[in-house]
């Protein structure tokens, strides 16, 4: 590392001593796990970089933001709609989890039947290890599944700046009535954080950087249904990964510089693996930086993994907000019905997710999926029993996960893997 | 048992083996925890007699009503406005859980991290020995935490007649605006059932005879204040539970003559356990019958319950519903008034149940509050470690128990307990 980010990490109050163990734990996975690969697109050397600055350039970036008045905002869920974040001229960025921290004091505030992922987000706070949470001017929070719903009653005693969104369990009118009234108050809550007031013209340009965003990786994932994969899908979840992170207009550059190589890789037949490599569509639970467990062990064990349906994937960047109309009224209803299409499984009933994963299957020319299921995400947990017998049901091939970020289970986790890659290669 | 109830339970379809052991067992637990109390009231006989009659009598009148053309509604919770149900002659009964039944079945259809109150309701429709859910016409489920709502899609595969309530996961006016779009389709539904047009004559007579119910519960509460207490929190709870099934008018009545011996009790000093034995708070998650484990528990360490802070207790209980006004519209604003306040864990932020805990406390001259969690029951394992630590902080002793409907722990329970009742003995 060339530039000296102690005084900047320092001054966000970071724990300098274990942030140092994090970011070298880090570097260190990423080199075994990411830098190992064969065949990958030139242009991942672009997410290479921003993995190696990850706590460094890109929160300086921020911070350098925030000199010039720009405000960040922390999120840790696909509802917090970036489009009215970007009109005022603030950043979204989302926060750290995807690995275990500080878990004695997790332990002492949050139950121990808790997901990994929350009680990861705690680890990061409590640890002092996340530049982001501790950079940001204002932290949104969601009323989603009950772990996250309750743990932001916790987290709301550890910061002030915690602003909590609520979310509709139904897709009812009701349902998006509610969901229209929080975005008008969260639009007002950004402006009040800002001090911008966005007008018709500022949302319009939000939701084109938004949608720019959505269409790169739009584009990279269409790649994705060749055979050859002409990229591996460690490589495509972390463009997924750095979508939360990143800034967004060079995020779409530098998504689209990717395709311009897969697009002759895919016309000449070139690819990450072998031709007939047996192809994974994951689904389930999202998976943050440095949670690349289950897709390191499925791509380690002879199968390519060609879609996400999660959140951090297409669950999270399927569907662009209209631009059509000039009102404030008729772009902020544009942004309520593409959200209000997400098919979380905090919804009830879900049956878009369902038809979201068996379209994706053909889509992608998966062989089998993978449900990727976090110990205690109940409505994750719940829907994977479905998933699987729904899926079965129709012959495809699918297998069922539950697991969190330890490494204990990985010896098991690769034998049943191994058994269900030698069960689709078979079909 | 005089009457053969066989014919009936074998036209309900239930497993008669399977049911006859479910009953034996029940007897004798019941038998074990409860007449070998010393001291009852005697009015506490028609409660035994119920009890002998659980799934005979009651189901038999139940039928009854029906072949006379009142409905039966069966329900988990304490969302589901019983004055709406009673206003169209039809009859509310709390469905069977409590007990673990039919596990191996239940695991294949829900996560291994849901929690025992689920499993079991799962548990009795599967191995098909609780004559509620089969005799009732409707039931109604309701989007409260993650296990509940999730949990209901499954359901809904099994059953014909489920009907899903929705609940706002905040008191915000559009979380009121909510509830009461949702109680008002659910008199729609219940008028469909039934066939009986909700007029404002008959939703008053509903309320009332709601009412009276709690305000006999209320009244009974109100003797147990008194050191010694009149009557043991087991005898209590039970009242607690059979108000979910009874004749409303005539459990009214019953609870009304343990009443009337209650009171000279308190004035004579008179009680079940000594005067001066610790006296314990009850706060939690809801004990359907026959969940009597860790109530047992304490009563034979040496301390008596004085209340219940849980659905199946004060949450469900107290307030009562206004019968101001005479138009429809006005008394269903009264029940969402009413119901609005329930403070149940599944709120964000849920600040009225920890004053109730903290009031209840005092109402009741306790010496200690015991923090009943249901393992995966994430709202209240959430609040469970704040409210241990907000009522330490004002000094009152506060002992948090996590467990499900085995009996594996007991004895790691009775320690804990028996050292927190020499906790609080000693202040």
């Amino acid at each position: 590392m060339e530039v000296n980010y102690e005084p900047m990490w320092e001054s966000l109050g970071l724990d300098l001593a274990a942030h140092d163990e994090l970011l070298r734990i880090l570097g260190e996975g990423y080199s075994n796990i990411f830098l190992s690969q064969e065949n990958r697109p030139e242009g991942m050397s672009y997410f290479d970089f921003v993995m190696s600055e990850v706590h460094g350039l890109r929160v300086k970036e921020l911070i350098d933001g925030q000199n010039e008045g720009r405000k960040v905002i922390g999120s840790f869920c696909v509802f917090v709609p970036e489009e009215i974040v970007r009109a005022a001229d603030a950043t979204l960025v989302g926060l750290c989890t995807g690995a275990d921290f500080a878990t004695d004091e997790v332990d002492k505030l949050l139950p121990r039947n808790t997901c990994a992922l929350i009680k990861s987000a705690f680890g990061f706070k409590l640890g002092k290890v996340c530049p982001y949470i501790e950079a940001a001017d204002m932290l949104v929070g969601e009323n989603t599944c009950d772990g996250k719903k309750k743990s932001f009653e916790v987290l709301g005693r550890l910061v002030d700046n915690l602003y909590v969104m609520d979310i509709p369990q139904m897709k009812s009118s009701e349902g998006r009535t509610l969901l229209r009234a929080e975005y008008a108050r969260f639009k007002d809550a950004v402006e009040e954080l800002t001090g911008i007031s966005i007008d018709g013209a500022r949302l319009k340009r939000g939701i084109e950087i938004t949608n720019n965003k959505r269409r790169a990786v739009h584009r990279l994932n269409s790649f994705r249904c060749a055979d050859p994969a002409p990229i591996s899908g460690l490589d495509a979840l972390l463009a997924n990964q750095v979508y939360f992170y990143d800034d967004p207009v060079r995020f779409a550059d530098s998504v689209n510089k990717i395709s311009d190589e897969l697009e002759p890789r895919v016309q000449s037949g070139e690819g990450t693996f072998p031709k007939g490599t047996p192809r994974i569509l994951m689904s389930g639970c999202p998976m943050a930086v440095p949670n690349w467990k289950v897709p390191w062990i499925i791509e380690t064990s002879g199968a390519v993994i060609v879609g996400e349906e999660a959140c951090v994937g297409e669950r999270g960047t399927q569907n662009l907000t209209s631009d059509a109309g000039k009102t404030i009224e008729e772009l902020m209803e544009n942004i309520l019905d593409r959200y209000f299409q997400i098919d979380c499984a905090v919804f009830t009933p879900n049956p878009d997710r369902q038809q979201h994963i068996e379209e994706m299957y053909e889509r992608y020319n998966a062989d089998g999926v993978i449900h990727y299921g976090l110990q205690f995400c109940q409505p994750y947990q719940f829907e994977s029993m479905n998933v699987e017998t729904a899926l079965e049901k129709k012959g495809i091939p699918t297998l069922r996960i539950d697991t969190d970020y330890s490494m204990e289970d990985v010896g098991q986790l690769k034998t049943r893997i191994e058994a269900f890659i030698e069960r689709i290669s078979q079909l």
